[in-house]
This record gives structure tokens, sequence and C-alpha cells, in this order.
């Protein structure tokens, strides 16, 4: 099938596929030597940007929905998503248009969208993403530098990030964002570095301890002029306990 | 029109009104007298308990909807509601059968639904509830007491209780709950009945002043054998604060 075809197939009869007024959006935070960046793939039909996104199929999950649009959108595969939001605006999609291949014609598509948002954190280095058949482009984008994005999106983006900040507070995040081993400032750059601030060393240090989900090993740090900091990795079943219960530093 | 035809035309073109495959739920928690207790309708066509829900005008927003829902099923007004979670498993209307009215037939309704839930927290004594016409009974059941519901709507209480007692630790509950001045002990007990367990009065004393939104007042309340304990009311711009930006006691 030529994808003009397969366009075509999917603007006409795609409800046949997919439940209609639904879709999915994912903020993919990335985390690299420091800096928060979040991924966005360049739409084919119009050259702008936009959250990667899709569709529920008619006997899927809302959230395998949106591992496979990740998936099949960006290449990306085995990322834990968590669902912050959905987004239920009735002029969410402002400016929306017609596909070209449609014109005027109304179907399926043109339809008001409820958007359902998903969000990740991962290591971008560890990650290659790749546009698919819609896109031109799929590119990691600096948190401070996203650019105009179509409908609602940089909206999304920022309550993703809102929810991401509080769940600092609730649940630890880290483990799949350094490597096994790490120090005490290590961890401090990634935690200011997503709430965009400085924090104060020894306050973070009292907090994260206070967690109860770090163990320090007897190794110390390698290198550098000053004293070995000590090395720290994660408690893999008390992290684990913490994600699902939340930290012992709540009520 | 009759009761029976309003519900005919609802069932065969209630889509002209609302968007197919989309549907919210309310989870009310009520707490009175140191208990918690949650709002559940009577569902006249089955006979089932259900939670307050409802569809999402073309026009409307999901949160207007819930707003408007929850007005119409239950005759409660100005309750602050806060989304949560969407519930997309293609089984969740498990066990979903015909109105009685349609027989076999087929239309929007005997769709799959996906649905927003919302929760919110009231002083029940401050509420009314009525049923509406859907319903034989809407009444408050005690949260350790909730009967089979339909579809997953028991588990979408446990969702919402989960929410509401990790919201604890990055928001403060409490001041529609309780009157205006009020002592420790009387916020602990609100605490405890959420979490469900419970607290050390010295650590629950220590975190409540940590977060740095009650204000303590020249009066201690009168009447009691013991010392007479000092009263203290909610710091309203700080609450308000604390409410939009989380709590000071995080990062």
């Amino acid at each position: 099938m030529s994808k003009e075809q397969r366009l075509k197939d999917f603007l006409l009869s795609g409800d046949q596929t997919y439940l209609p007024h639904v879709s999915i959006d994912c903020v993919i935070f990335g985390f690299h030597e420091n800096q928060l960046k979040v991924l966005l793939l360049r739409w084919k039909e119009r050259g702008k940007w936009c959250l990667p996104g899709g569709f529920v199929k008619r006997k899927e999950s809302v959230d395998e929905s949106a591992i496979r649009t990740l998936r099949e959108r960006t290449g990306l595969d085995n990322i834990f998503l968590k669902q912050f939001h959905t987004f239920g605006d009735p002029d969410r999609e402002k400016g929306k248009l017609p596909f070209k291949l449609m014109g005027a014609r109304k179907t399926w598509i043109s339809e008001r969208f409820i958007t359902v948002g998903y969000w990740a954190l991962v290591e971008f280095s560890k990650v290659a993403p790749q546009p698919d058949w819609l896109s031109t482009e799929c590119q990691w984008c600096d948190i401070h530098k996203v650019p105009k994005l179509i409908y609602d999106h940089n909206a999304i983006i920022l309550k993703a990030l809102e929810t991401l900040r509080v769940s600092l507070n609730e649940q630890p995040v880290g483990y799949s964002l350094l490597p096994e081993k790490f120090t005490m400032p290590e961890l401090q750059r990634l935690y200011e570095t997503i709430l965009d601030k400085p924090l104060d060393r020894r306050n973070f240090q009292k907090k994260m301890l206070a967690m109860d989900i770090l163990e320090r090993l007897k190794e110390r740090k390698l290198g550098g002029a000053h004293k070995a900091p000590y090395l720290y990795k994660f408690d893999k079943r008390k992290y684990q306990k913490a994600m699902r219960w939340g930290l012992k530093a709540g009520f």
C-alpha cells in the first residue's frame, strides 16, 4: 500500500480500528549531562512540532495504546509511561485544519478529541528515536527552548513538568537515570535539573537519606582533587516499595 | 415528556448531545465525626449501586461535565472536584447489559466507554444529596462497607483513596472540612481517618507546623478536664499558595 493510500484509509475509516474522540499524548523527558529535554516530532502534514501521540484501538487499553504509539512513532520501546492528566477542553485543538488529502471532507479525525497525557523520564543517550511515516523529524528539545507546538501541547508539557516535580516529593526518581553507583552530588544535580533550582547540599542529603532507599557503599569515587565522595546505590527492594507506596518521609 | 420517553431519547440519540466513548465518574468522600464515607447512587435500571457519573456534552469541557453531572445526579453544587485518573481498560464495563427499554438494540450507550475519574472531599453534614430520575437512592456509605458496585467502580474508589492519601504529603487538606478554629488533635484525627492509621502525636504536630500554613491563636479551647489545647486556624494566603505550589516541606 502506498503511503498516500495508507493515510487516506486512516483518515476516512480509521474509526473502524480506533475509538473516536479519544487520543493519547506522550511527554518523554530526557536527562543527560544535567540537562532536561523533551522529545518532539515534526509533523509531516503541517511542518509543525508536536508531542508523540496517537489513538486507542477498539480492543486495547488506553495504557497499552500509549506504549504502542510511542514505539510506532519514535522507535522507543520498554519505556515506563505514567498517566498524569486528561485534557478535555473543547477548544484544545484550536486551529485544527483538515488534512490536505481530505479537502473539506469531515470524518472521525476532524471531530473533537480529548487526550490522555502520559509522561516518562529516560536517560536519553540510551535511546535513539526515529521519526515515523507521519513525521519528518524526531528530536530532543531543551526544556527551556520548546517552540510553539500544535493545539494545547505546550500546556501538556507544562502540566507534565508540574507533575514530575511534585512526584519527587512522593516517589523516588532516578533509578533508570543514573549509573548503578553514584555520588550524592550526582543525585543532587539530577534533582536540581528537574526542579530547575539550586538545592542546599546538607538539606538534600538529609532528605534523601530519610527516604531510606539508598545504600552507602564502602568504596569511594576515585579521581578528582578533593576528598573522594562516597558512592551510593539504590536499595532495589526498598526503592520498589517506595515507588508503590510512597516515601517514608510522608505521614 | 414522560420519564420513559426521556430515557428512550437519551438511549437512542444521546450522542447528538454527548460525546460517545467518554464518561466521567465522581468519588465524593465525606468526612464527619471521624468517619470517612463515599457517596453512592442506586441505579434504577438494575438496582445496583454505582458512583455518580455521566457524559460530556459536545461543547463542554470534561471538567465542566463532572461539575454538572454531580449537580444533576445528586443535587450537590459548588464542590471542588479534582481529576485524578482516566480508566481505559477495554473490559472495565464487564457485565454491561443493554437497558431494558432497548432490548437487543445497540446504540452509542452500548459501546465502550473510557471514564475520567474526579474526587472531592466534603463535610457531609453540609450537603443533602438527592437521587435523580435515573436513581432510586443516593447515600453515604462507610468506606469500609462499600458493596460490590457496577463495572470497575470499586477499583475507581480504591484509586481515588490512594490519590487522596498521597496528596496529603504534597498539599494541605482540611480547609473546608474543619471549623474555622480547631485544635491540633482535631486536625490529627482528620489525617488519621483519611490514612486509616494512627499517627504519632509529636511527629504529626512537627510536620504540620513545618508546612507553614497554620496560625496559632492566642485563645485556647475551653472545656474538658485537661490542660486546654491551643486553637489554630489556616493562614488562608499560605494555604492557597500551598494548594497551588505544593508544600514547603518538599524539596
